[in-house]
């Protein structure tokens, strides 16, 4: 059996299938896709890729598979779709899922067409794999599937765990040791084994704060409208949307700079725009909260229009409205399965929490920083 | 200047007053007292001591003391009172707090003897520290005594990381450089810098995992409650009070063992009594919650008899009621100071936490545990 | 299946033998036992026991045992062996064994009475298990007692990895996930896999320097040899050598103290003897290197009393010659099994970098120290 | 005072000079520089950059400097030659030193054009900081230039620990505080104190582990010798050396995938060419250890026209003879300075070692992998 070294999980063991997988073109592309896109600019060590992270997705499949009891028959689709449940993902990685879902109403985590297109499928039916099975599963179906897309899913465990010790952040170390050992199938439902609460509510921590420290900081955000916003305007060119979902990070970076000049030599020199509004929910009007992005470039355009500025100067971002999936994680509790948020009290604190990290931003080069401020706030009824 | 190895704060340099200091047989005495006394019965890599815990208080003292640009005058006392917060404490620190404080009426961080009957105020006279400011900052008075004692003191943000260390539990893996660089004095008081609200609730998470994983995980609790009642016995005999409180581990471990045999014995072959009852504060009624150590006595000598079996058999523990002081942090928020408490949705959440965490625990020998379960549920009132 | 957490190997899943030996009073004993004895008066993080080694090893074993393919019959017997391959063990350890090998004609890894005096034969039979043949696997017979102790064990592996995480000195953190991967059974000889003469030598050079740095640093030694001399000291009293040889770390101290105050209350203190001679192997007559304890301690007298001091404040310490049991390592090369010196160009330099480590001593109080330098010198014949 | 969060040094504070040589494009392009260029074809973590390696060369030297206790006014000078002594790299590194050398005559450490061609100098300038001191310190002149570039440099210090951090390969991690605690200047020499021959042998055995088992991997240097062959054709046709000198990795990538599409693709695709030949030093005839870039290409196309294939499949990879500069370290020994190979018996093992690592390589498609192998060894003379 092959193995790979890793940073996080050390040797990580390699099956016959997965050898197969990595061989792959699009697999290989996986290098090329940073995990954390645009984090970088704010945590210079987090250069890390889609591809190691895959390998540790893998690794924690394979594990809980074992720990599970799942035959091997079932186990292998299953660790196929670990390996493969990033795939899917457009340059770099969620920065682009809005424009690739509004051009090809796909999401990243459909490969349904994709595994056919490339020599994927090929490799899993010579294994005996079906590649639709696996598809299903990387969508989050079948029982096994809440293993690879799902609130206790091993992506997440990975992740955080991974981040934290790129960034240097030590809020994402979970145990996910324990975590992964203490899985249970309950009627089909993955579940946290009894004296758990705990254990499901640090994954919660761990990931709400990893998300106002790392994976919401407003530099990373900037940079991320900024980077969606050329990438939109590089689709209002030549640049057909399949190629740009094939793309890997270099291909983006090149392509902008050159057609997009702009922004993307900005994106490259991290020559940012600044805040012009940051607002909170509170301070927000409910309508705000909804909007679309053509809502928003309506908007930018209003606000540049009345600040005087060019309308290319101006970028509203208004993320969705928080969630917290996994307070529906499922813990046995004397016995009995139940909700997270039914066991523990941390979690509509933790809600509170995201509501209060949401932040409604609007960004401008800093020479025009001021008069974006202000017509910012009168295009939005802002305090 | 000298520099200790620490496994936390790799190279931990020494200044001239603390190179004194860690040569007397008060400070030496600390390498004989671990850090978490009967943690390291659930976990058993935890074997460190207050010794180096105190070198990394000190070095994390040091460090923000120069971040907060104190002069060296003010600084040295400071610096001096982190490495010698520690060197009141009894054998087997916390756990036999209460104890000593009952024959003593002192408590652990009054210092203000001890200095004297030991070689510490020498080496503090001659270095020209006051000793008796040292005693003051222990106690967490004068401002810089906060570093020290209280809501942001540097104490609490080694031993989480520490204990996370030598557990292996990651939860306390807190980020205490941006801790100790973002600490500033405003007004005489301790506040974290703009932008902290996240960091100071860290720590509070950080805290209440560790409180439930680690530092209140029943087996510990079972030892420390039966090491707490063997030491009340050694001291019913001829061991006196001074002399017990000047102990180190293995001295009060080998002290046990000749004269409370059955006790001693056990703790030291991990041989520990089980839970008869362990209930949470929604079903003890009220008044259960604050007993004293005597009414505690006096419940477990009616639950034996009521059982039928021996008083030594049957060990009561009724935690305090969870504080949180950890929520009185102050943090700038807005250019204004406010108490954690009122910036943070977290902290109720974590009130909450910290009450469903609680327990109050009957402890009997396997055999008796049935029989003391019938009886303690009957002289407590418990559903 | 329990588990147990650890610093070093995080969660450690136990069988039902080692679930069973751990609650016996034989292997509880460890938790009292430090792993480093008196490094810890360097480092002072060095505090672990053991008990968590013994865990460690037992591990790496299982580990080893699943990539090698053993079946469990034999497998269990060697899980168990390396479990307790440090149950024989005095106080302080390795700082005991000459002592006691003096008195009783014993070895530490000799546990053939020892298994049947306590409750470990009576756990292994009940299942299935020889002790015997356990006996013979600690004292390294059977080509799987390689494991357990040879040039490849796992003891050592997990040493050094240990023993850097807590002294926080990085040179012990070998590879060890890829030695255990790359063990083979060849001849029913331990080798390693083609590929790895690098990674033998790895293992040779973080002992080398972990030796110089750590191991044999200067004040563990003198306090090793204070605690010695107090040792037999102890045994010309009342002490019984066999149950000195059950004594637990804390036992001896408190024992020290009362019986040897003058260098118990030193050791515990420490307050130590300096180093009055320390002269390598090229300035130390021949003669001088084979001196048995008998030899030391007839030249401790002469020298204090040419030095006119008290007879017991002169410590002689002579190490034996460097030896480089790894240096016998089997490796395949070219699929040939060679030993290590063989395929290695750095062996025969880390013979000459051990022998430069050597240093023979001679300690007194720093009041004696000069006297005793010219004594020494001259009882030596020392340039 | 700025900090920067690093994944290795933690909180990295930044000085004024620092913060603004941050914001320059020609800084900010080392984040498109990856550390250890095709490694991370072999260990998928290494995906780090030029960037938080430069950062974390600065920090070093900056405690480098606080421990010299050299004034403010050279040390800045030194840190800013620190943060900026990789600008010079081309894309991928070192692996197109050797490239733009050939076609320019400059190396990677001559800054002295490009402070002026960026906005380098004029930030130096305005901070009091003469650029060309600042080029000189870059090339290791001036005694504070050692710290820089030389034996003891904090550039090897950061590199090993960090690629060690990112690969999961432990050998690289030194005990960085004690080599920085531990620098002294004698007569303008930088030397290491009393007590640290082995600290100084720790640097050489980490750096030849790394050699063997990470930097010289032969999947790298398959890799590398790809990516360098695909470099020398694209400068044959229209790009410019010194575009191609300014260009980052993703540039890189990008133009070989257009212009040498079979090489390009294949690397992107880790496609790589299999090994024909990988001879050691003592199999290979001496005059064969000297071949230039020239020479390599010429014994290529002789290859492949012997065997029949095209003659962009055949390439010839010979390493430099290994050479050892930090066995030159400076060490005090008996108050004397010494070079470390006067002081060690492990630098001529080390020597050897190197040796033994050597390889001459023949690299081709798995297709002509047998056909090169015997048209090689017959060019070549090999046995």
């Amino acid at each position: 059996m092959n193995a790979i070294k890793d940073s996080v999980h050390d040797w990580i063991p390699l099956d016959s299938v997965a050898t197969d997988l990595l061989d792959t073109a699009a697999f290989q592309r996986l290098r090329h896709i940073k995990q954390l896109s645009t984090v970088r600019l704010v945590y210079p060590s987090a250069s890390h890729t889609r591809f190691e992270h895959s390998l540790g997705v893998y690794h924690l499949a394979r594990t809980a598979l074992d720990s599970l009891g799942i035959d091997d028959d079932r186990a292998k689709a299953v660790r196929a779709a670990a390996l493969l449940h990033d795939v899917g993902h457009g340059p770099y990685g969620h920065q682009t899922e809005t424009v690739i879902k509004r051009h090809t109403g796909r999401d990243h985590d459909e490969l349904g067409d994709l595994l056919y297109e490339t020599e994927l499928a090929g490799v899993l039916d010579a294994h005996d794999i079906d590649p639709d099975r696996v598809a299903a599963l990387v969508r989050g179906e079948r029982p096994l599937g809440q293993l690879v897309a799902g609130e206790l899913d091993v992506d997440r465990m990975d992740y955080l765990v991974r981040d934290a010790h790129h960034t240097g952040v030590p809020y994402g170390t979970i145990d996910h040791g324990r975590l992964v050992r203490d899985l249970r199938l309950r009627d089909d439902q993955l579940v946290l084994a009894e004296g758990n609460v705990q254990t499901a509510e640090s994954l919660l921590l761990a990931r709400t704060l990893m998300d106002g420290t790392v994976y919401r900081h407003h530099v990373s955000r900037i940079a991320g409208a900024m980077l969606e916003r050329a990438c939109e305007r590089l689709l209002d060119g030549d640049t057909d949307i399949e190629t740009f979902a094939r793309m890997a990070d270099h291909d983006l970076l090149v392509a902008l700079r050159k057609n997009v000049p702009d922004l993307g030599g900005r994106i490259e020199r991290r020559d940012l725009y600044k805040r012009a509004v940051w607002a909170g929910l509170d301070t927000v009007p409910d309508a705000l909260t909804d909007l679309s992005r053509a809502d928003e470039r309506q908007a930018a355009r209003e606000i540049a229009d009345r600040a005087g500025v060019d309308r290319e100067h101006v970028i509203v971002d208004v993320p969705s409205r928080p969630k917290l999936k996994e307070s529906r994680t499922r813990v046995v509790v004397g016995g009995v399965v139940q909700r997270l948020e039914q066991a523990s009290d941390l979690v509509s604190a933790l809600r509170a929490t995201r509501r209060s990290q949401w932040r409604l931003g609007v960004y401008a080069p800093a020479a025009d920083q001021s008069a974006v401020h202000t017509a910012a706030r009168e295009v939005f009824g802002l305090p």
